[in-house]
């Protein structure tokens, strides 16, 4: 963003991303460093900035991401609106702020946006006053600027809920993947081991899987055979509901 | 409210609540009607207003519901965040905030919340800048001020869609329902018939209800047994989960 656009910016409204990957172990999430201040290191962050005074808060959410980040074109659902009174109050955060912003102690309510991705695909660039954009294991991060932890918290919260009633953690996967791969996502996002002939079982019987001829290469374990989404099948089953109650 | 308080509003963001109610036989939205201005007739609206600069915003929803309608100690829900950068653009919505607001013009972002309410608790007494406040047919509003329309479509959409996975419904209903009336609110919210067989199998084997001696009096037809909610069994329920992958 140009520096001279940044009177157009809206000072009371900003948007907040979480980005989630998996790399085949463990969940990780998208986060930015920022210079320090006066000496003072800044935690780390979740990609965000106010929003323009004449921007949808969709488009000021993949802006923002795409500035810091340098991801474009990726599909971001709004968490909700954040807006302890409070939620920029923190001392270092403070220093920060004073730093950057025009009106440093003016209250602002953020929206969260949260995103799946196969992060072999993004590279994080980092520009703007991102030092730099990395992907952490989200189990290593306990610290983070403003209210950042209570929305990663409440994104998390959103995909556990979700990867529970709709296939969506199949954006989280390489296009082939195998059925252990798919297994240890489950498991790491519900946090609690699932029985894997169960499981295996359930997922063929759904049929959003897909197996291939193909088999993985140079393992040293016996090679276990690819399979891809079943894109066709899920969207069958969106139109019939994934509900449990079976209406 | 009282009005002297009014600088210390954020003119920036806002809440809305989206309350519905079931009358038995329709789902129902409480709304408000304000005073024309100038002549010109306002839309009805959602109950809604400006957030206080030092509240949360779970806060303001609540005292803008209470202020607007009396109603009070009421769960409200976030829905999201709604930020159409022309969404007081409307000419008739800005003669009205030109009347009410030191800012008519300023862009402001609203949060939408939502609740189910047994209606039949809940008489409205409106007062501030409501002239009036009543039960309305969701299938009546065709046309609301403001983005009211949309925050009330996504209100239900998440009502469609939570009913689904969880026995929410029960909030909509008086203590002691028949099971009709239950097939009646499930019809109405999904918008399509449902065999009354399946489903009243399907409500008795997930234990979610229970059967009182006492049955249905002065009828024109077979009085039919009362039922209640039964909490104990839906938490137990809520601790296992409600998800259709059974994990």
């Amino acid at each position: 963003m140009d520096s001279k656009n940044r009177h157009e910016l809206n000072p009371r409204v900003s948007a907040d991303c979480v980005i989630f990957g998996f790399d085949l172990n463990q969940i990780k999430v998208l986060l930015i460093e920022r210079e320090a201040i006066n000496g003072v290191e800044q935690s780390m962050a979740l990609p965000g900035d106010l929003i323009f005074e004449g921007e949808n808060l969709d488009t000021a959410a993949s802006r923002v991401l795409y500035e810091l980040t340098g991801l474009d074109e990726i599909y971001l659902e709004q968490v909700g609106a954040f807006g302890d009174p409070n939620r920029l109050n923190n001392p270092k955060d403070q220093l920060w702020l004073k730093a950057v912003r025009q009106n440093p102690t003016e209250r602002v309510i953020t929206i969260g946006f949260f995103s799946l991705v196969n992060m072999n695909n993004y590279e994080p660039q980092p520009s703007s006053f991102a030092k730099s954009a990395a992907w952490i294991p989200l189990e290593d991060i306990d610290e983070l600027a403003f209210d950042h932890m209570e929305i990663l918290k409440a994104s998390f919260a959103k995909l556990q809920h979700k990867i529970r009633i709709q296939p969506i953690g199949f954006n989280l996967l390489p296009h082939k993947f195998t059925l252990s791969q798919l297994h240890k996502l489950y498991e790491v996002i519900l946090g609690r081991e699932l029985d894997k002939r169960n499981f295996r079982r359930k997922m063929l019987k759904l049929n959003l899987v897909q197996s291939l001829e193909e088999r993985q290469a140079g393992v040293p374990h016996k090679p276990s055979q690819y399979f891809v989404f079943n894109e066709e099948k899920y969207n069958e089953l969106i139109l019939h509901g994934f509900d449990n109650f079976g209406f």
